[in-house]
Order: C-alpha cells, then structure tokens, then sequence
C-alpha cells in the first residue's frame, strides 16, 4: 500500500522525504559482528583500498581522510579507475571496502570477479543478496529501503555506515550528534515549500560550480553528481583549491557558486575564496548551519563531523527539485539511465 | 628579442606552437645522475606519493597507472587534498614525487614546509632556483623555457619526463615512438589554419563534457581544465564510466560530448557510449590520431602510450583558441588569477 508521501510526490520527492526514517532505522540497528572483528583488525591489512562508484564512492571520502590522517595505508579510488590499472594496488592482505547501494553496479561486479575470493572484501550495501554482498567476507547494511532513482538515502547511510565504523574502528565511539542527525533532517525538511521558494530566490538561473575544502569535497562532488542526474544540467564539483588553480578565470556574473561554508578549521579560507568570487562579479551562495540570506542557504542545524556532510547535501537536493521545475521537468526521473548501471 | 611568433600571436598561442621545440629540448637532456639513482631504488620505498596541482597532478596520472599495475605502492593525490588529510599517507620511508612548473604553488609550498626534509623528495620542474627545487633531493628538470599563462608545455613535457621516467624504473627504455613526437606536433601544428577551422565545425557551441578511459583519463581533465581556464567557459573533464553513473541523464541535443578513442583495450567499450551518446540526440565528437570527419577530430600521428596522450591535448588546445575567439576573447589571458597560485 502507498503512503500518502507516495501518492503525491514523484519516487525521488518521496526519497528526498523518507531519509530521517532510513538515517534513523540505520542506526537502531547494530553492527553484524563479523563487521565488529573486521573493523577492529583494520590495522592488520597490508593495504586498505575504499572504493565505489559515483555517490557510493563520494560517500567513503570523509572516512578516506580521517584514515589517512592516522597514517593507515589507505587509498580511495573510484572503481572504474581501480581496473583501468588491472587493480594492481590489491595485493592478497588487502582489505578491499566496496560500497555499492545495488550491490551489482558493473565495475563492481567486474572486480570481484577479477578479484575472485583473494584479498578480504567489506561490504556496504543495501541489498543482502547482491553479487557483492555474496562475495564479501563481511557485510554492513545500508538499511535504506526501496530506493527509486538518484543516490539519496544511500548516500546519507553510507556517509553514516562508514564514518561512524571509521570511528568505531579508530577507537572512538559513535558520535553523539549524528544520533540527533534524523531530528535535524526531519525538522528541516518540514519546512519543504519555504526551503524550496528560499533556495530558489538564492539561486539564479546561470551556469554552476559547486565548491568545498576538507569532507565537504564529498558534499562538493556530490552536488555536482546530483544535479547533472537529477536536473539534466551541467554542474561540477570540485575543491576550493582545485577552483583556484585554473577554472577561478571564468568567474564572472554568469556564474553561481555554491561554496559549502564547512568545519572551523576551513572556514577562514573558504571566506577568501567567497570574497575573491565576489570580486569577479560572480554570484557566490555560501552553505552553512546557520543564518539564511539571500547569498547563504541553510542547511540543517548539524556541525560536527560527519553530521556536517549529511546535512550538508540535503538543500542541493531540494536545489535539484527547483532546478527541475524551472524545466518543467519532473525531478530525479531517469530517461537515459537505469537504477543500476550494467554497462562498463 | 622577439621571435616573428612572438610578434603576431597572442603569449598562449606562442606557448602551444613552441611545443614541439619544448619537447625536444626535453628529449635532447639527460637525466641527471640523482635521478636516476632514485628511480633504480623505486622499489625500496614503503610508499610512494605523485602529488601536484592541475594540470601537473594529470599529467603525472598515466605514470600512476603504470606503477599501480606493476603492483607498487604507490597514491596520485591532489596536493590540497593531501593537506586535507594532514599528510598522513607520507611516512618517513616515502618517495614523494611532486610535479609543479613553477615549483611555487601555494599547495606544494605549504607541503614542503610541513615536510621539513623527512621524507625523500624527487622534484619534476621547470625552475631549478624554486623553493620546490630547492627542498627535493633530487631534480628533474622540464626544460621547458619560459610559459606566459595556461599549462601547455609544462603539461606536455610532465607526461614525457615522468612518462619515460617510469618507464626506466619498471625495467622499460624510452619508447621509440616519443622520440618522434615532436616532428609529429610540428607537422600537426603546422596546419593551424586548416586545424582551427576543422574543430570549429566540429564542435557547435552547447553544454561541453569531455570524456576519456584509461591514461586518456588525464587528456579528458585536463581538457576539462584548460577549458575552463583558457576559454572562461565551463567543461568538465571525467571517465567514461563516471558519466555513465549518473550524468549521462543530462544528454540531449544541447550537449558537445567530446570522447577520446583511446587506446585498443579501451576503444571497443568507448564506442559503445559513443553510440548511446548519440541516441540521445547528443553531438558525440570521436576524438583520434586518424580520420577527421564532422564526427571526428584528428590529432597528431602518435598512438603509443605516453605518445597517445601528448597527441590528444592538441586539438583541445586549439579548441580553446576557437571557443575564445568566439566570445571575442584573447585565449588563455588571465584576467582574474596569475601564472603562479600562491593562495591556499
């Protein structure tokens, strides 16, 4: 039987909509605990390589830097590039950490088979019977639910899922924020028609980049992912230092930017960058917790890390629905692709 | 004094028609003796780390394939995305491999000096007096003379010095074929006229992405970035199966797709999104070393590794020329970074 949710909204509207309950029922459930005894042999692993494919890969990069940061052998490559080197970078004592929603995208799929049982393979997935999820030595599920068409809920679970066993697997212990995270996601998403109309009157219709430093790079990224695939227009997202060395010079008043405003540490940098876009003429709409303007959108009341990214992309995502209306479009309808991608 | 060139051209257009000279001064240098003693101890490192910004960190990316598939471990990370993460992948036993034309970014900088000597640094730049020279234990000179804006050059002769570098330090010599490529750019180049008008009928003015597989991965980015920086407009620069995930939804007859063929082992699957390019109304632009058509643009004769990709970076150069030219703008002129990005 349909909810009501789904009897007025489009399946993506309805995804965008059902992302508290599926944060929410991700973290009632606990970690299977070969997942638990994976993790906390983390250390152990010659090598340790994170990877997926589009927004599932986007979702294990604020994982990758706190990894990275504890000096880990870790490397985090999009799953397509990992077989255009023959994978040569997973040796047999590699812990391989795939994250595909579907469990059978066709990088994927190819890899395990390449791989055929000999490095440890962990598992994030949303389906418990996929090709991936058979192959891998442990399994961590999303707990998302059905999902229709664009990485919503997925990604929300996997930004989740892996940071909170990241943590978990560095010794620290679930953060206390991310379980206020569904609240905050529910209470901003309450206020649907006055996000939409504010994010619409923040955003002109122009070209677009989406900018940020540290872990909002995944919210950058992201962004850009979403709104090609959702809005069918073109967008990319790229770091605040990567913006600077070249793709700055089209900076003129044809251009928006959203810049993700991010943690404490990025923040005064980011602002430089904000008053550099200004300066050119360009229009630069800053992301941040707090304080809604007509160059700032709020995301939900969330700061601390891995909480930040979670409600960092929720507004991109209302932005996609505005986008897509301004086309007369329905959003987040696929017309060229399917829900998994078989092709390689 | 000036060169007759240099009288009648624009600086970037100097820049890309002295490449062939660039190229061969580099062919015509040796190693110095440092390095090639660092590059027979390859192997002995605990990790090895190609880092730079733009079009240096592309340039270097078909290297990493290589020794990624030769097993080594080895990480090519943006040097801003390293600072991201504390740096934490270089550990005292680390070969750190940077790439910068200047030698001065404000990244690279910012790394050297919380480096502070520990690990070993092998340097590939084109000033021997920068602070990046300065802090490596050993130098590879890009021999590139001087280059007034956007990487032409410098990109170029990256690919080839570290290209061949690798190639020594796998076992491999210099591959016959790169000892040709700078009478193929000066034939190639020699047409400009004719090459202009070409890719301008090749290429209508809509929405540009620019896509590649394998080490054509690093001529679709960098085209992405040098559109955007030498023509101010936007273009991005991805693999062709992350457009498949995703923002192939957006194909429709206002968008230019330009997809590199590629070598053998990635052609096949190449066409295979060429043709679902194309049913979507899409204007697909095959770009190859043979056979320029309205649907295909033709680069230089080269089509070895290392030699595939200097090849394919030419007629994008020459494309940004005509997207300029059509906005009435001088190509490559910054009007809002300089040549040197000394901002974090």
């Amino acid at each position: 039987m349909k909810t009501d949710d789904e009897s007025r909204h489009p399946p993506y509207i309805v995804d965008i909509r059902s992302q508290p309950d599926a944060l929410q029922a991700l973290l009632d459930a606990g970690w299977p605990q070969e997942c638990t005894r994976l993790l906390e042999s983390l250390g152990s692993f010659e090598r340790i390589v994170l990877t997926g494919v589009g927004s599932s890969l986007q979702g294990m990069y604020p994982a990758y830097l706190r990894l990275a940061a504890a000096g880990l052998p870790v490397w985090w490559e999009d799953t397509g590039e990992l077989l255009e080197h023959d994978h040569g970078s997973i040796t047999p004592d590699t812990l391989v950490w795939v994250t595909s929603q579907s469990g059978e995208s066709a990088e994927v799929a190819e890899l395990l088979d390449r791989l055929a049982g000999r490095p440890t393979v962990l598992a994030t997935t949303n389906d418990l019977d996929s090709t991936l999820a058979q192959a891998a030595n442990a399994v961590m599920p999303l707990h998302c639910g059905a999902e229709h068409t664009v990485g919503t809920k997925s990604y929300l679970n996997t930004l989740v899922a892996v940071g909170v066993a990241v943590e978990a697997a560095l010794g620290a212990g679930v953060p206390d924020s991310i379980l206020h995270a569904p609240e905050a996601l529910d209470t901003y998403l309450g206020g649907w028609d006055d996000q939409l109309g504010s994010i619409s009157d923040s955003v002109p219709d122009a070209s677009l980049v989406v900018l940020g430093r540290g872990p909002s790079i995944a919210s950058a990224r992201t962004a850009g992912l979403i709104i090609k695939e959702a809005a069918r227009r073109p967008a990319e997202g790229m770091s605040v230092p990567q913006f600077r060395h070249g793709p700055l010079e089209m900076a003129d008043d044809g251009l928006v930017a959203l810049l993700f405003a991010g943690s404490d540490r990025d923040r005064a940098l980011n602002d430089v960058m904000r008053h550099d876009l200004v300066a050119t003429g360009a229009h630069c709409v800053w992301i941040d917790a707090i304080g809604s303007s007509p160059t700032v959108i709020e995301t939900p009341a969330l700061t601390a890390p891995i909480a930040r990214q979670v409600a960092e992309i929720l507004p991109i995502q209302l932005l996609t629905v505005v986008l897509a209306e301004r086309i007369g479009a329905e959003p987040g309808k696929f017309q060229r692709i399917a829900k998994i991608t078989r092709t390689l």
